[in-house]
Formats: structure tokens, sequence, C-alpha cells
């Protein structure tokens, strides 16, 4: 029986893709809930400019209202010196640094150069480092990118070289917009595994791969999915689909595959049918609507 | 690469589970979209009592409507010797027989002990292949039980051998509540592939893993899936919930895999977008309202 560490991205990738805007004070109680699960690891916000993601507005006061459970691992998302600045000073444990592989994808989404992107990565590794939190980089796009269609592996094994050669706690590929199959992505994993560092996988499954997608990267050596609880938050590129992989719908999976998690799978069920009220509209999750089994 | 048989079950599980009702002249037409887009094997009718399934009434009149296309394995379920009689004269290709593996589930679904079903699935196959058409034989409820839970794989290889002795063209196993995980469906394959006959499965998403599903039935030895176009059709006991994996999301993932359908992906992602009209509502496929990629 081998272990994976999940960790939970809907606090903030899922919610940053919904209809609905929850306040800070519910995203709080929402990664609270996630946290008393067992969910080892939880992305609770993103420290961009309020302006352009809403959604995210109050991220200082998500992380300031959260009840800290011992050996839960906070994170949140920075894609620039200033993001990093503000997420270091509001006490999270892990910065999560993003870029795509894509140059077109990049630089629409993140307003930089790949080469410019890359450099961040380094700065905010080497810093996080000093500073004594965690860092990991996901590389976006790893896939396909919905302006340049598919992206050549190679292309990504050599950014994620210079990434690993920064010294990330771990770096991720993602499949941002949900159209790889599972030998690609074990084929990649399995190349930057190569490279020494830990490997995790951002999936969606927006192209109903994700889960397969789950178990090509751990059978390739992956050691870290992200999910999102109840499959919360869409994907621009396809408004009628779906987005992240569901949470609870990955611990069932894993469980039945006998790969460890530590998360409990009712609690898990529980904090779901808790957001659909919040939110005020069914999520995108299997599991949680369908009853776990047996 | 590896080639797999696809049997579109949509016009007969999909619609039979749907909320909407469609004339003959619809599910025909349906039929004939589907036989066009290269899938290889449609399950077009259902010869039950009406009273009971209206949603398949007048199943001589879908089969007479028909432009039958060379190639294309047109098929029937039938649950007893009356139903066969009915799918004889109507004059299709193949007859499906099903039942369940569980006690409690099959007497009441259909009516039968399984020990009757048995019996009634050895004389269905045999008058099949003295009338010169093919013949499948599914076990339902190989994995779990909406009443009795997980289902002993042992019992599922005994009444599989007893079912492959009668000699059909092919044994399907199916999770017909959608809450196997792939070492599971890998291994009961395994186990019923070793009894010589062809096998094949019948795979829901009810808990999302379905498609992961489809590929450890692939690698264990399965020939031959089921699947709905647009992923059409519920779970009667999970009624916020999905049923059958969908045909194009299958299509997209074997592509991917380099898995062989001979299925025009871009043409069925066509029959969902129609399908969607024709019912009034979304499907629960994903591919069809992502887009396929690149």
């Amino acid at each position: 029986m081998s272990a994976i560490t999940v960790c939970d991205v809907g606090p903030r990738d899922g919610l940053q893709n919904d209809s609905t805007m929850l306040e800070p004070a519910l995203r709080a109680e929402l990664v609270d809930r996630l946290a008393a699960t067992g969910v080892p690891r939880i992305e609770v916000a993103s420290f961009v400019n309020e302006a352009r993601v809403p959604q995210m507005a109050g991220a200082e006061d998500v992380v300031g209202t959260l009840h800290r459970r011992p050996g839960v691992v906070y994170c949140g998302l920075a894609l620039n010196e200033r993001g990093y600045e503000r997420l270091l000073a509001a006490g999270l444990d892990e910065v999560h640094f993003s870029f795509a592989a894509s140059e077109t994808f990049n630089q629409r989404n993140q307003g930089s150069t790949v080469a410019g992107s890359l450099a961040t990565a380094g700065s905010v590794v080497g810093r996080a480092r000093t500073n004594g939190i965690r860092s990991t980089v996901t590389i976006g796009t790893a896939f396909g990118c919905p302006f340049e269609g598919i992206v050549d592996p190679g292309h990504v094994a050599e950014l994620a070289a210079q990434v690993v050669a920064a010294g990330p706690d771990e770096i991720l590929l993602a499949d941002t917009i949900g159209v790889a199959t599972p030998r690609q992505v074990a084929a990649l994993v399995t190349t930057v595994a190569r490279l020494g560092s830990p490997v995790g996988a951002h999936l969606h499954n927006t192209r109903n791969t994700g889960y397969a997608n789950a178990l090509a990267a751990i059978g390739a050596g992956a050691t870290l999915l992200d999910a999102s609880v109840g499959g919360l938050g869409g994907c621009p590129f396809a408004p009628r689909a779906t987005g992240n992989i569901a949470t609870e719908d990955l611990v069932y999976l894993l469980d039945g595959e006998g790969v460890e998690t530590r998360v409990d799978l009712d609690a898990l069920i529980g904090v779901s049918e808790w957001l659909e009220q919040a939110l005020g509209h069914p999520l995108e999750g299997q599991l949680y609507r369908a009853g776990r089994f047996p």
C-alpha cells in the first residue's frame, strides 16, 4: 500500500472559478471543515490583484480567521514577489507558484513571458527557503493549451529541469484544460520524477480522463495530487464542462486501490453537502450525490 | 495498438433511465445517427413488458424504422423466452440477456431467482445459436448491490462459469450501480477471461471510477465495452448521480491510449449535441460540452 498527499485546492482554485462569491469568513469555514476531515494540505487563498480576481479578495482575512490545526499544511498562491510578501506576512506554511508551459497562455494569464515566470519561480522558491516556509511550483498547460494546442513534452521537461534546479519542495504538472490521457501523464511524470524532486499532478476532469490520469500519475511515481472538494471550480475555456477532479471522488478511488490518504471520506462528503448549500447550486463531484459504498 | 468493440447502449439502457420519453421514430433516428459514426454495435430496443417499462414501448417499431447499415450489429435486450421470440421476429442480429449476481436485486428486477435466470440464459443462448443470431449474457451487480452491499467475486466467477458453459458469444460483467474501482474490475475480468470466452464490461460512472475501470478492464483482457452516447441514462439507486460511461468520452480516452475503436469522434459528439436538443436537457458526458482536443 502506497501513500499519497492530497492537497485540496477548492478554497482557491475551486472558488475562484465558481459563479458564487463567498465572503472571507465562509472561505475560512470551508478550510476549517476540510482540515477536520484529515486532508493534509489545503490551498486557502490567492495573493493576487483583487481587482482582477474579486473572488479571492480578502486573502489576509481568510488566513486570519482560520482555526489552524497542527499537522495541516496551509498554502497560498502567489504569482509575483508582492504576492509572496503578502503570503509570508499572512503566516502561511507553503507558497504555490504557478506558470504555464505555453507562451501564449502564460503571457495572457500571468502577464509575463515563460522565461520571466521561470525567473520569478526561482526567486520565490529561494525566498521561501530563506524564510523557512515550504514551496511548490506548478507547470500549467503541461499537456495542452487552449491557444497553442498540444504542448511538447520535451519542452515541459526542459522547463521542469529549470524548476527543479531552483529547489522547490515539490514540482507539479498541471493538465489545466483537462485534455491529457493516462499514458501522457505517466510519461511526463516519469520523466520529471527522474530529475530527483518529488512530483505532483494537478488534474482536471474536463473530458472525463481526470481520475484515470490520477492513477497513472501515482503509478509513475507522483506523491502529491491536487483535487477540489466537490469538484469545485470550472474551466474558463470550457464553460459548460467541469474542472478539478473532486477530492472525495479521488479518495474513494484511492481507497479502493489501496492507496492511503488518511482522509475521512464520510466527513469529506459532509463538506460537499454543506458547500452545495453555501453556494446554492449542485457541485460536479459524483460521490457526494451518489453516496459512498458499501 | 489493441482494438476494442464499443457497444452503444444509449437507445436502450440510456433512454430507459432518462426523464424524457422518445417516440420510436426518434429512437430509431438516434440508432441511425450512431451507426453513421462507426459505432460497430448498438443496443436498439428492449423486448420487455411495456406496462413496466413505458420508455421502451414500440420496440418492433424502432427496429422496423431503422436504416440498417452493413457491418453494424443491431442488438436488443430480452429477459425471458417471450422477449426473445419478439426480438427474433423483429429481425435483430444479437440478443442481450442480463441478470444480477445478487439474489435480492435479481428477484426485484427480474422477478426470478438467480438460478432461474441462469436457466433462462442457457435457453436463450441455445435458441440464439439455433436461430443463427449472436448472443451475450451480462452479469449485473457484479461488484456491488444496492441491497446486499459488496458482492463476492468468487460467487460472480461461479455464475460466470455457468454462463460461459452455455456458450454465448460474449459474457459481460456489469458494475450496475457504479461502485467498482480498477483493481476489482481487473481481477474479475482476469478470472472470467480464463474461462475461455470473450469478456466485456458494462461500467457506470456513478462515483467517477467508470473510465479508469474501462482501462483496467481492457488491461485485463476485455474486448468489449458498453457505453452510452452522451452518458445517457442515470442510476435509479442514485437519482442525483450519473449512470453509463459516455461513449464519446470513452472513445476520446481510448484514442489517447492508442486503443482502436473505429469510431468517428467528431461525428459522435454531433450525435450528443443533437440528442441534447431532442431530450431538452444537458447530458452527463463531458466531452461534447468541453469540445475535443486538439
